[in-house]
């Protein structure tokens, strides 16, 4: 194998192949990215058995032929190169090496046969379609702070990916809970899209695909299995297995009779939440909100450290309430509100809130409240 | 004790106060800013028993007084209120509160006495000049990398700053190292301050101080004594202990008869460098550099992992030379160039080596060859 590759399309394939690897590796072959040239093009495919990554770059191919190396070594050779840089890799399969070479730059690295890497079996896909990159985005960057991080509750460990009944009719929906919180994400149901099987797609999974998704008109190949999701772009291709569990009937966790409903600015609301939870214990963050006519009172009362109040001008006209809440947990569904004021629906101090944007229920907030 | 303050000032004041303040205190009022009120003035200080932070902030005082508080709460309040805010603090003593509102924030925090605040005893100096900050700055950013963090060796755990004869005369020098490195820094010395007694300067010490130079017009007044060093600006005074130690007779590290003279690009040797460590262990990183007639080789070798040369231009016309050095140190000190070419002075592979700015003899760093 021998090709020649611009420095910048080199170090884009190779982040992207990198990331996936798992840092501490007992198989020394998973450290590795496969690297494959032909014709007028070279593949990176890098892997941890569960995600495979497959990334395609145009490059001189002198000579075709494929090997594997150390992704992290690779990566930080390219990224150190000047910019604009011919970068220039033979591999040496009966020596077991790969030369990097780039201007008076020269880097021998050992290979591992091509014959050991994992490449993922490939699947059948129930369904097939496409969807805007700025529309994943929105499911996933909307849904993923939800998700579960106890390994017992594996089938939580993800988002939970599937087409829904929603306000005016198909959704291709986004769900993450963790029992604290629970986000629910609507967007139109892509063309094709209506027999995708219902998929967890794992948090690690979540992350690697945001990087596909930067490029807000790009369309993704989405291709779903009961144990299989893909998504890729005409250079990328990334595979993942699916969370092998139920997802619960989350619906039933959703309020539907909630309605006493306060109306604030969600930045302000978010501000004096974390100035008033400064003082809480490290244990507990817990908040009070205490509401009265148009008037939120937010309150922490940490015994060791003292006492904090602030109030803010609301929207509420229902009869006074008390309600506890975690204050990591406000933060973070305030911070998803990002045009009109954030929504909040109580029913009592010990039941489900919800929260949502203005009128808009295509994103869909639950949070359990706490004893203040 | 009741006085009101703009958020900017008091946010300025509490930030240094509470950077000298241990994360994990077992004494709790260690854990405690001091707030001073009297005058139309408010201090802040605070300690960690070795150094003492002393902060001064314009204030309209109602009641004069004072308290202490948790530094990191205070610090976390003040920077959460909104920019511009007119802050009120009311201590009740009685009560063990102090009262800090702004707007319609309101927070009630506990105080101990100020009784049990250990302020440090004042003292007796030697020697009392004053030097420019950019200067100090200068003195101690390029030394300060070669601290060491070995605490059995506590005598080098600092920057060893005296009096000492330098190129035309007497000089301000502060030395650092750690047995594998050393940088000697000078700077002319100031009016007053040829009494002073030599002092090691705490690492954290280092730290704090750097956060008095960034205005480079500012004058700092120095105060040394046997056993402490004290810097001050007109609004923050820093106290320090130094180490009570002797710092070892560095000046016969420092070699006199190298004449093997190397001129290279500092920044081109540290990126290429930077790049043939890539492959290096991590335990080792060491480097190898061959010299030639006006060319200079770097490599590395590693086993497991690969190898790598990179090819320089420089000017070199001493015989060949074959040396090895630990890569980390030497991209350390090529970073401290920034005005000219980085002039190196070997003797043999077995040596030590000494780097300097062109031919400016005010800031000299030597570093210890390893075996390649």
């Amino acid at each position: 194998m021998k090709f020649s590759i611009e420095r910048a399309a080199l170090l884009k394939a190779v982040s992207q192949a990198q990331s996936v690897v798992e840092r501490r590796n007992t198989i020394p072959i998973l450290a590795n990215v496969l690297i494959e040239a032909e014709g007028s093009e070279v593949s990176f495919r890098a892997t941890d058995l569960d995600i495979e990554v497959l990334d395609k770059a145009p490059a001189q191919v002198e000579r075709a032929g494929s090997t594997t190396v150390a992704a992290t070594t690779l990566h930080e050779i390219v990224r150190k190169l000047p910019d604009g840089a011919l970068v220039s890799l033979t591999a040496d399969n009966a020596a077991g090496r790969l030369t990097v070479e780039a201007g008076r730059s020269n880097f021998s690295l050992a290979t591992l046969p091509k014959e050991d890497f994992p490449v993922m079996a490939s699947s059948e896909y129930a369904s097939n379609f496409s969807a805007n990159a700025a529309v994943l985005r929105r499911l996933f960057d909307k849904s993923k702070f939800a998700i579960s991080t106890e390994e017992t509750r594996y089938y939580l460990n993800g988002v939970y990916m599937h087409i829904a009944e929603g306000d005016g009719g198909k959704k291709l929906r986004c769900v993450a809970t963790d029992g604290h919180r629970l986000a629910r994400i609507d967007a139109d149901m892509p063309a094709d899209a209506a027999d995708m099987p219902g998929v967890i797609v794992p948090r690690k999974t979540v992350g690697e695909l945001r990087k596909l998704l930067e490029d807000d008109d790009m369309m993704i190949a989405v291709s779903v299995s009961e144990t299989k999701v893909r998504f890729a772009t005409p250079q990328i291709t990334l595979t993942s297995k699916v969370i092998d569990g139920t997802f619960p009937d989350y619906t039933r966790v959703i309020p539907q009779g909630n309605t006493r409903k306060l109306e604030v600015d969600a930045a302000d609301f978010a501000r004096a939440v974390d100035r008033v939870a400064t003082v809480s214990s490290e244990r507990s963050r817990a908040v009070k909100l205490q509401l009265d006519e148009d008037r939120l009172i937010l309150s922490v009362n940490a015994p060791d450290s003292g006492a904090a109040e602030e109030e803010l001008a609301v929207a509420y006209s229902d009869e006074r309430l008390e309600i506890g809440f975690n204050a990591k947990y406000l933060l973070e569904i305030a911070s998803q509100v990002d045009r009109e004021n954030a929504v909040f629906l109580f029913n009592s101090s010990g039941d489900p809130t919800l929260m949502r944007e203005g009128n808009d229920t295509s994103a869909v907030y639950v949070v359990m409240p706490m004893r203040v």
